[in-house]
């Protein structure tokens, strides 16, 4: 049987470098635990537009929709601001999220017990913080049409179109109450059903599922202004919260700047099952491209090497393998070590990007 | 000369308690000051409902497009969440900003250092810190048309419509710039423009207003989820941010619940000057109708106050006069008096809606 395909996609900024720790991670585990992956590299963000005046070719497109799994790096830069929206290195990962129908965005929000002291919030809100986020992915006011820039009269008009159709919900809700029942058992729905009706059908559909199928879970339903209160307020009420793409998009950034250490998280963007059984799967940190200490082996590879590990769970059933990395992680992080973002003032190892990877190899 | 008008809808829940204590800071200005004004009552949200099965009369409607400014407690209850959208208590609310067009939603986001440690944020982060937020409050996806549930094939949509025109970015943006001048020079305006193309109508029309009027500010633009993240990271690095309705209304109390007291924190709601001067405008808190604690003598009345404050500053001209009660709430807090919401574990003065009430009073 022919190894799983994983299809790297390192796109810009810090992305080839904490990539480039995930590779090594991947040859560890051919060479020591007989894991093997027919991994190749191919082009998205800025470094795809560079090369080919799009920040997404149809040939990677139809690599994305073959392999087993994606690893994206991040995309952006301040090179492409001047570009024109449909060209900019965001489209090209919009792109892969829509055309993969990667619906269910997991973001796990978690406090890592060493790092604690980082986080802005006092250590007692957030110490054993462990949340997911789930958002969903492919609709929602992302691509919602119609949208544009118009003329009206004398004046220019920008308008973008929130839809959900009762199927998007429903399948996001169920990711979400799947993940809770491995969890514990709680799921709080957020919208704006106060305001929006895309809202009042959100909640309604949301309750609907769990009703009929999940009647174990226990949901909550919550405004998405108070969402962000509560989050800042008392993180640890939450076990799973799902909401759509643009809600999502801001609460689970506030999330993540919960715990101090942007760069320790990673994500999974999940679709259907394909003819094998695995998910359409993309993983990426959480982290942008950080173009301002690009290339300088100063980024923190931790977020990238634990979306690999959610791969190993999600895409190939390797939780134990999974389980292993994470552990690992924690390990090299309860010895001091510490790249450049983790460097507070109780001090710590300095290491480069490569050397936090090795150390974690070290540590497997 | 007729006093200036002041109509107060109490609204629901806490509202009329709240509200109690404003009514004899009016009382106040009036005996002690010979600053009156022509005080009327009316209902909205819930409590209009319950009179006439709707939020928000047309009779009520007229009156406050008549009033030099209103004074309101809060909308909303458990009570009503089983009515339709429509006359939802929240509908009353909206329907008087758009009616009375009060596109600029003044936020200020305020840690007062008596009370500093009650954030969920370190002290160091907070202290000190003076942000205002200004919302556009009259359009975006609150307003925006298409919008409703409709059923296409066998299935529900839920629907609704972000528009933003050039003429509604600019108005807003002049209003954050004016705040800006009188403030530290800084505007950070905040949107998705990688992602909405209504965000980069957004981007373009707050820079082309700066360039043309507002050359001395100091402008930004932050992505919304950034931002939510830097207003957790380090809030203290913003002085006005600028954005719309939607973000407006998750970041406000993102940016409220960091200051750890949103008992604490008042609102103003402004827009077009009237004939005589004075912008339309509405006034108040932040916080919620808090069902639970309702009747209890619990409420701290604080945002309340605080809002008739800005109505003094901002509609009346009382500068000298609102912060006059702005310094008493200051004493009343150094002095130690603590309702049950700002009651820490370092203790303090227990005291009841109405008491605190009296205590500003009597620190004026
Ligand atoms: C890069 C951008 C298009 C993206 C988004 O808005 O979804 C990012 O912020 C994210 O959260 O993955
Ligand atoms: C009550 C509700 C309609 C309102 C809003 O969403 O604008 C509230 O959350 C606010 O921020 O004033």
């Amino acid at each position: 049987m022919a190894n799983p395909s994983l299809l790297i996609l390192a796109g810009d900024g810090i992305g080839p470098e904490v990539m480039a720790e995930v590779k090594k991670l991947i040859r560890w585990f051919e060479a020591k635990r007989g894991i093997a992956f027919d991994v190749s590299d191919d082009l998205v963000g800025g470094a795809a537009y560079d090369k080919s005046g799009t920040p997404l070719t149809d040939e990677t497109m139809a690599r994305a929709q073959a392999a087993d799994a994606v690893l994206l790096g991040a995309v952006g830069g301040p090179k492409y601001d001047v570009l024109d929206f449909s060209v900019k290195p965001e489209r090209g990962l919009l792109r892969l999220r829509k055309e993969m129908d990667l619906y269910a965005n997991l973001r796990p929000a978690q406090c890592f017990d060493a790092l604690a002291d980082f986080s802005s919030l006092k250590r007692d809100i957030v110490a054993g913080l462990d949340i997911m986020i789930v958002r969903e992915l492919t609709s929602g006011v992302y691509f919602g049409e119609p949208r544009g820039i118009f003329t009206e009269g004398n004046e220019r008009v920008g308008i973008n179109t929130q839809r959900y159709t009762e199927s998007e919900i429903a399948r996001v809700a169920r990711s979400a109450f799947e993940l809770a029942r491995k969890r514990n058992g709680k799921v709080c729905s957020m919208e704006k059903a106060n305001v929006m009706e895309s809202g009042v059908l959100w909640r309604q559909v949301v309750q609907e599922v769990h009703d009929k199928e999940y009647p174990d879970i226990q949901l909550s339903h919550m405004y998405a202004d108070n969402g962000a209160m509560q989050l800042v307020r008392a993180p640890k009420q939450f076990d799973v919260i799902v909401t759509d793409n643009l809600f999502g998009d801001v609460l689970s950034d506030c999330a993540a700047m919960l715990t101090g250490s942007l760069g320790m998280l990673p994500s999974a963007s999940l679709g259907a099952p394909m003819a094998n059984g695995r998910p359409k799967a993309l993983y990426e940190p959480v982290h942008g491209s950080a173009p301002d200490i690009a290339g300088q082996g100063k980024a923190n590879p931790i977020a990238c090497i634990l979306s690999f590990a959610m791969a190993l769970r999600y895409s190939f059933d390797l939780g134990v393998e999974a389980a292993r990395v994470e552990q690992a992680v924690e390990k090299v992080l309860a010895d001091g070590l510490r790249t450049a973002d983790l460097m507070g003032p109780e001090g710590g190892v300095p290491v480069s990007t490569s050397g936090m990877g090795d150390a974690i190899l070290a540590a497997l």
